[in-house]
């Protein structure tokens, strides 16, 4: 090691953080310092991007994703362990989605290393707001989306891929578990549509139930499927499990008999839920310590926080390249 | 009128023209002078906006549209009539038609009259863009999107209307008709969707099948419906019409007996379709100036250029209220 890293802090304890009061957290949008941005055009390949103060996206009116929603996002988290070190979850399964949504949208996409280096250079560039451990994490936000202006034909002169960072809470805020309402008019993904991918015109269309839910005092809704009606998709920004049901398709019915249910998902984690509203009847479910879903988001937060060993080969941990011989 | 306005040139013909060759005009992006720029809170009204020079948007990388998808577009032209006139064609249509998507994706919007408004000082802060008769029209697109920056949960904080304008040549080169494939894999709009109002987030999800049937030599898709997959939907951009059949559900089948098969819409027009294909054969119908689509089609230019007297009140023609006494 050179002398001169030898004077560098050897652990996060001597960081400084950012003006936050992180016992206020919640799941919003919060600026921070920096954000990462590559451009692509037409017929290239994403070379490496730059890291840039945070700032607005200068855009063509006539871009395709304002015209005609060519976009993507992903979402995944940075974890500031109890022994100092800053880590990432399995960030590669984000990559590979965001390419698997490219191909969907017509879109040229960043390589797996390139996504993954990218995540850590905003991570890093954005370090004093990851929130102390086990008071929050910070929320990386990739977007892909066609930024070059189209009117009548393809294909887009250019696409953007951009990286930010948000600290975040929780993204549920009740505690108790959710309440859910089970749409029962507006579907979200139908056969040969988008919801494969994390395509960003999945989100829009469904807000409108999300808002009626909401203003009743619900959660959280539950789509079925568009197909038949009749079958359990997801909630609006998270994957829904019926405790003793294997992954099959779950008719309503199924999951009304059900002893207890949770939904999972970057922002969701793992949340209990406590009800599900059909048709105006409620039908409530198992809650609390003793559940499954209690005992599944505190082996996955411990793996994240550094506290369970991972087995799996899932965490990613972060170095300062700016920095030679320093381990975050 | 005053003096001043005496001087005033009172008809088109000698004014300026941009220098495009309208003889080469198809229908792609081309940068304008002016746009049309209104922003608006949460919780608050559309306000007059203001017109600016052409430039790109400054947008939050976390903004609705960007992330979620959240926005709208409308579509529709200036002519400018033989005789030096400027005209639009029924634009408190698309004023509703945006209304009605705003309500859809939960987004305030502009009242009818700030729509019409912005169109009209649009199309005057870029007049010298309106080709000559015969040579094209102005097209113009209102856009309105969720600005503000949102991570997990609703209200968008801010939304911004604008309208740019591009002068466009025809939108399909085909003359002799279009060549359809008729698309039997992907479906683009499903009960309960958003198919039935105007959002950006129905137009990347088709891209592909854009793609792959333009490589094939094909001028345009035909869709099927989502939840039966035998009934005529649309193409790609405009509604498909066929001679001799009602508004009403139009199975495949019905559609490959029709003698002869157009299209509609405001970059199209009203478009011959010369052959269809589905599943690898190929239907052919009648082209041509005795088709109907070829009457349709000169009635309604003849209308909108101003040299067929319209008697519905569709025409809306412009007056530059910076110029007192001046009819364009």
């Amino acid at each position: 090691m050179a002398p001169s890293a030898q004077s560098l802090p050897t652990s996060v304890s001597d960081e400084k953080y950012a003006n936050v009061k992180w016992e206020e957290l919640g799941f919003g949008f919060c600026r921070t310092d920096n954000m990462y941005v590559a451009k692509c055009k037409h017929g290239e390949s994403f070379q490496e991007g730059k890291i840039v103060p945070y700032a607005d996206i200068q855009i063509s009116p006539c871009s395709a994703v304002l015209n005609y929603g060519q976009g993507l996002y992903e979402g995944l988290k940075a974890y500031r362990t109890e022994d100092g070190r800053i880590v990432l979850f399995r960030p590669d399964q984000n990559a590979l989605r965001l390419q698997s949504g490219a191909n969907r949208l017509c879109m040229p996409y960043p390589t797996v290393d390139q996504f993954v280096s990218a995540v850590k250079q905003v991570v890093l560039a954005n370090k004093k707001w990851i929130p102390p451990p086990g008071r929050g994490t910070l929320y990386i936000r990739p977007i892909l989306f066609g930024s070059g202006p189209i009117l009548g034909s393809l294909p887009v002169p250019e696409y953007t891929f951009t990286v930010f960072a948000c600290p975040v809470g929780r993204y549920h805020k009740d505690n108790a578990g959710l309440n859910l309402k089970i749409e029962d008019k507006f579907r979200r993904a139908f056969p040969s549509g988008t919801g494969g991918v994390k395509s960003i015109t999945n989100y829009s269309p469904v807000w409108i139930t999300l808002a009626e839910a909401k203003a009743k005092g619900f959660s959280d809704v539950l789509f079925l499927d568009a197909a038949t009606g009749k079958n359990v998709e997801e909630l609006f920004a998270s994957n829904v499990f019926i405790v003793k049901v294997e992954e099959r398709v779950v008719p309503v019915e199924d999951l009304l008999d059900a002893e207890e249910v949770f939904c999972t998902g970057t922002a969701a984690i793992v949340t209990t839920i406590a009800s599900v509203t059909f048709k105006e009847k409620k039908t409530e479910f198992k809650t609390g310590d003793k559940t499954l879903a209690a005992k599944l988001f505190a082996t996955l937060t411990d793996i994240q926080m550094g506290s369970v060993e991972d087995k799996k080969g899932w965490i990613v941990e972060l170095t300062d390249a700016t920095k030679p011989g320093l381990k975050l």
